[in-house]
């Protein structure tokens, strides 16, 4: 299982000094939704170029204009762009085929779909590259959890890795660790600690 | 009908300028989602500041973090920001509130929703301002219209106002004319003119 680090609340100069902290031993560099509608491409620029060798996701959670918003990820420096799960299929395919020329990745945000096998194989079939399982932030309060339809695509998938997102921590881990998502997203249970490392290595181990 | 001018391809000192010579003549100006995946909420604050008394819509299609986002774009400057219509209600009710404690005002973007009377009705009960009817860029050319699906909430909404997106131009407007939504979304068939003015004076005078 690779860890993704999600980077949400902070601004650009604030996240490269995180970055720092933790970039030689997690997986991706997640530049979360609400950066990028505060700060654009910036702060996938800005890592970019701080940090040449890192994979970087750009959480632009794409619903259309697929090929548009794609190439301004890419061309900023991101690895892995998102697109909604629940967008037209001529937009997931739009931002497949802008990955396929950059030589880079997709990922389909699962994030309110309600038939989760169906649009997963549909996905799949659409080159998608991860395909990730995430309960809305302002969902987890009311006890949705995204563990019981982790366990519905990681059996039926073939192509495409499943990932995780969505209130993931320490606690968490055994509740999903036997279906082996490809990728754990994590944000707020790493960033908020005051030892960043410290809590990456610590859940690092968990993961193993 | 309101006449709201999408701005999307550009950069902000681009957009700086094209506002200028149509800022006295349309009701809403636009800031669209891929101006906003490439250089965040500076648009909107840069037109914030030089044009202090437009009405300034923030395309930023929240799909999760309702509270936060909507914070940001308010915050930024923006008067009506996008929520889209498929997010969990949690993420709408959460918009709802902030756009409330900023005493401004929120639109729901129904693009790729299913049962789009069922839906409008309950963003309706939710409070959203305006319910957008909304065909995706990349699905325009599959030849899916708008039309119809305005034809069904016109008639019901009684306290939402209903705005209509996508491929809108001036051959188009006799097609929706007697439903008369309160907003039509203008981009490409605008901005794309040389005489950007003159293409918005042509419109309005189509619209009367």
């Amino acid at each position: 299982m690779k860890l993704q680090i999600s980077i949400d609340m902070i601004r650009t100069h604030q996240a490269l000094i995180m970055v720092d902290e933790i970039f030689d031993i997690v997986d991706i560099v997640e530049v979360g939704t609400p950066m990028i509608v505060r700060e654009g491409m910036l702060p996938v620029i800005e890592l970019r170029k701080q940090f040449p060798d890192i994979t970087i996701l750009a959480d632009v959670k794409i619903m259309d204009g697929g090929e548009i918003e794609a190439t301004d990820a890419f061309e900023a420096g991101a690895d892995i762009v998102t697109v909604l799960a629940l967008a037209e299929d001529e937009t997931i395919q739009g931002v497949v085929k802008t990955a396929k020329k950059f030589g880079k990745e997709t990922m389909a945000d699962m994030i309110c779909v309600k038939d989760i096998e169906q649009r997963a194989l549909e996905l799949e079939s659409m080159d998608i590259d991860y395909i990730c399982i995430h309960t809305a932030v302002d969902a987890q309060s009311s006890g949705k959890s995204p563990y019981d339809d982790l366990a519905k695509i990681s059996p039926i998938l073939t192509k495409s890795k499943a990932a995780l997102a969505g209130g993931v921590n320490i606690q968490s881990i055994p509740l999903f660790k036997n279906l082996q998502p490809a990728v754990v997203v994590v944000g707020g249970a790493l960033t908020s600690k005051a030892d960043i490392r410290e809590a990456v290595l610590e859940m690092l181990e968990e993961l193993k």
